[in-house]
């Protein structure tokens, strides 16, 4: 089958019609028509196999994890997801796979009615690109180096679960915990609240290489430094459940792969966007402050600091 | 390293500051302000090794074509490139070959006045994707859906050259083919006539996968046939030299990777269209004309007609 015949079979099906979108996929590129006025907001991520997922994973997951990583970067934004462009390196073709994969892909897509608008597909070791492109307006964007001393740092969701979902489906682990293999499998990326917080919160990132990686982005661009509190730190029911008593902290902290948002705000913003939050139905928690001192430093509850293995994922 | 580091030493110096790109490199999204009025093109292709280059390549060529390739398509639509996103797999960071491939991109990024916007680095088997964004003006893209019964067909440059480079590179030839085999690693992405036929020609395609397929598209999307007349295909001096008495037609029209332009006009249109690339020095050859019969017929001089072997790449 030439590509040709395995974009028209499995990808033009699931390209939405989009108004800002004059000629989709089957030419040499498609044609955008950006709104007038709004900026544009470009990113893009790279998923190997044997690197982000296991080779064996399911199509269905590996399609919807390609775009979820991508709608989270414009979550992080606070921009809105319009259009995707996909390039697919396939050892060899194998429709039950490909049917799969689009299928994922395109529950996500349709969910924030973002078009498929191009992209490749080449014979490879098992590799996916998507490109993602959203509109922001212009001046709220969410930077990473908008935080200030005395912002609150806050967190959607549980962290660590995709961590303890890893080291289960790595078999490193006895316990069965779907919920956590779930939430790596199928991270759910936070564009709602994303398009919420842009121009209420200072900055946003989101947490694709772990809390302390990321923060420490933040702290980086913004020139400043971070208090954590270990116990404010938001945990699932199956995380604690497994972990008993003393949570593997360097797991939860350094894991990557929840997709949540860790975002700052000046106290007195704080009400109106836990107001909005909370109408969105997004869970927040306030995790530390922002320092003018730089560095991270993780709080125990009796006040002694702990001190973490490694930083974040390191991709070399 | 990691991948904040490998993109400050090697990708940041090459990025250029264009007066449209409010926010390059370095936060989860970059960000882009649009010129008014005018449509996007976008673009992606990947490069695999083993596949696209031989894993020996040398860097900076495989830097240079995978920007190359994707400048071929904005010239393919007569579009003006402007951005650009790059992600890179490598099995290990290599610090040499990152910067020679670092290197042969930014020529070409500078040339055409591209910036690199965002992208991707991640450890994985050696793989190269570009997604490029450029401008449209509405209305005057060049698409593969334009042509009509008596255009006549033309093309850029020499055919078969990258063909015989590979034949080369791969040790299948014994005689060297310098010419040829710098047509393979460095095409010239023909931007500037795309620009010039953009509005002025029918319609257009690049000829990234050989001419009959590449010609085949426009045929399908425009439900038309073409004749072609093999004697009017321009060759290059190496290339004839090569073969002597008569080419190796399965290689001239299958063989792709040659990045010329393939397009057709209205007989009223060209002179028109000749003048302006005479004067902007891009050689073309009429190579026949584009029929209501389906499928395309090659013609040898004395009105035979030759059977190729097959239509071109096939990615499958």
């Amino acid at each position: 089958m030439s590509e040709f015949d395995l974009i028209e079979r499995y990808f033009r099906p699931l390209t939405q019609s989009r108004a800002d979108v004059p000629l989709g996929i089957g030419d040499d590129a498609a044609l955008l028509l950006p709104e007038p006025g709004r900026q544009l907001a470009f990113s893009m991520d790279t998923l190997v196999a044997g690197v982000h997922f296991l080779p064996q994973a399911a199509a269905d997951d590996i399609g919807y994890k390609s775009l979820a990583v991508n709608l989270s970067d414009m979550a992080a934004m606070g921009a809105e997801p319009a259009w995707a462009s996909l390039s697919l390196s396939m050892p060899q073709q194998d429709d039950a796979w490909l049917a799969g994969f689009a299928e994922g892909f395109r529950e996500l897509a349709q969910a924030w009615q973002v078009q498929l608008v191009g992209g490749d597909t080449t014979r490879g070791p098992l590799s996916i690109t998507v490109h993602i492109c959203g509109y922001a307006n212009p001046g709220v964007a969410l930077l990473r180096s908008g935080a200030q001393p005395g912002d609150r740092i806050y967190v959607t969701g549980n962290l660590g679960d995709a961590g303890l979902g890893l080291a289960r489906v790595l078999e490193k682990i006895d316990v069965s915990v779907p919920y956590c293999v779930q939430r790596l499998q199928r991270p759910e990326p936070r564009v709602a609240a994303g398009l919420k917080l842009a121009g209420l919160a200072r900055c946003a990132i989101d947490i694709s290489d772990g809390l302390l990686a990321d923060l420490g982005h933040i702290c980086e661009s913004s020139q400043c430094g971070a208090d954590i509190y270990l116990q404010q730190i938001p945990l699932s029911a199956e995380l604690q459940n497994y972990y008993q008593s003393q949570p593997d902290w360097n797991l939860v902290l350094s894991a990557g792969d929840d997709y949540e948002l860790c975002f700052t705000l000046t106290p007195e913003k704080e009400a109106e966007i836990l107001a909005v939050l909370k109408q969105l139905g997004t869970p927040v928690q306030c995790i530390g402050e922002i320092t003018t001192q730089p560095g991270i430093r993780c709080h125990h509850p009796d006040g002694s600091l702990f001190a973490p293995d490694g930083k974040g994922y390191e991709h070399f």
